[in-house]
């Protein structure tokens, strides 16, 4: 199977357990799962998902329960969405070729669909079909905690915000994009150690090599963002030089981001030398990401 | 120690909870963390966090770790609030007696600090110094989905945004309030039961108590907005009439109202009867609930 086939098979696996695990209820409140299941369901790439439910086949974890963790890990960065597309936040009109939420609902229906969205990739994990050690549970909420918390994606969101108007310094931004995109990424590798009961040096590699394809892929969003039309990346582009908003692009130059944004995928795949032939999913993903065009 | 001290004792237990897993980080993301303990210290009647603490007690569990229980419940309670108030949702400038929290910082800040304090109330659930079993853990962390997601408090959100304008039977009010904010302290009660590893007699009767107290408390609520004065309650009273919003004190009336929410208060205490002395605050508590002024 290609990389593309393997890719398209988990995002087919992952929003079947997306559409088990946010059934619509019958009350007024119906609404609200319509717009959890409008922000999570039918789009995006899956690659946090996919690089849970690959990382978990290393060590030969049962799909239903990495889908799980994958479901959880895709309704977390779809609240973090929805929420970054509010007018008081980003202010965006369309995400993935489609109104963002908001539009298609209204503001305090996309308030409450993000947070309902949070709660229950929480609920999820802690659940007992998501592994049977409720220690792994247990690690897999800490995990998701810290990767998505103040400390974590909404740390570097708030960091993006306060830095509106200031220049930051490449280690700035590096630190910046680390928190708002990488450690959730970074998650999704760790996510599938913890749910494989990986030893400890088998997780450091994981983490390591999401670090660093979270790092290649916000700056490729970067170059996207500065090379890319509207069409081909599915939201509006040329954002971050109309906002005055510092990205490495702007400060390295197209080429070096570019090198620098290979050299990070280059090395993300070298983290996965001791999982021989298995993670080969996992080290073409790295170059894809560098490589994408949305 | 009479319940207006123990009261007292737990908000202060609690607070000092709170303080310490919230600790201000170093960079820019300061802002969030500060305006999450903006949030959640210093203010409220800490009942949620009453009921963990006094049912864990009924069971002898270490008051370091339902401290901890009660403190993420408090996170919660604060993250709703500080949504509730955004002017896509109900616009409310002042909260417990001081401007609400997008108003001391700003819209963009609030959303993300209400989203990081629901994050660190499941994070804390699910770490080790919790509870030493894990199973209990996930336990608190399904159960804190389940009541706070949109099956629960985030489901009644939708369903009162959703009824505006719309004449409700008494029916459809107690069931938008069960969830709304009925479900919460439903949870805060059984929250000790999982602490405590409660058969699960003990706990249904727990789980009683906190319905009963969460719909006698609910009752009182809407009959302060209507009786009370904005020094005596903290916040802006008069509103559901203002809104046009049907509660049950429009539709019983007040005496029938104050009846039923005693009702419910006395059939809150007796679920408890089985436990004995040791539940005595928890019985009072019950009583104090439809007493309060504020």
């Amino acid at each position: 199977m290609s990389l593309k086939e393997a890719l398209a098979a988990t995002a087919y696996e992952v929003e079947k357990a997306l559409d088990d695990l946010l059934p619509v209820p019958e009350g007024a409140e119906a609404r609200v799962v319509e717009a959890m299941r409008y922000a999570v369901l039918g789009g995006g790439k899956r690659m946090r998902a996919f690089m849970v439910m690959e990382a978990a086949t290393l060590f030969g974890v049962d799909r239903r329960c990495s889908a799980r963790v994958a479901a959880s890990v895709e309704m977390l960065h779809a609240y973090s969405l929805v929420h970054d597309d509010l007018p008081a936040m980003d202010d965006d009109d369309m995400r993935r070729g489609k109104p963002s939420c908001h539009k298609a609902f209204d503001e305090a229906t996309a308030i409450l669909a993000g947070d309902a969205l949070l709660t229950r990739a929480f609920e999820v994990l802690g659940e007992p079909d998501t592994h049977s050690n409720p220690e792994a549970r247990c690690e897999l909420v800490i995990a998701l905690g810290k990767a998505s918390g103040a400390h974590g994606m909404v740390g570097g969101q708030m960091i993006d915000i306060a830095s509106e108007g200031k220049q930051l310094t490449a280690d700035e931004i590096g630190r910046l994009q680390a928190l708002k995109t990488g450690r959730l990424i970074q998650y999704s590798a760790e996510a599938g150690a913890i749910l494989g009961r990986a030893n400890s040096m088998q997780r450091h590699m994981l983490v390591s090599y999401g670090r660093d394809v979270g790092a290649a892929f916000q700056i490729a969003d970067d170059i996207l963002d500065v090379e890319g039309t509207a069409e081909e990346v599915g939201k509006a582009t040329g954002k971050d030089a109309a906002a005055g908003k510092a990205t490495l692009v702007s400060i390295l130059g197209l080429e070096r981001a570019k090198m620098q944004a290979d050299m990070l995928a280059k090395q993300a795949a070298e983290h996965l030398d001791s999982f021989g032939e298995k993670a080969a999913n996992l080290r073409e993903l790295a170059a894809l990401v560098v490589a994408r065009k949305n």
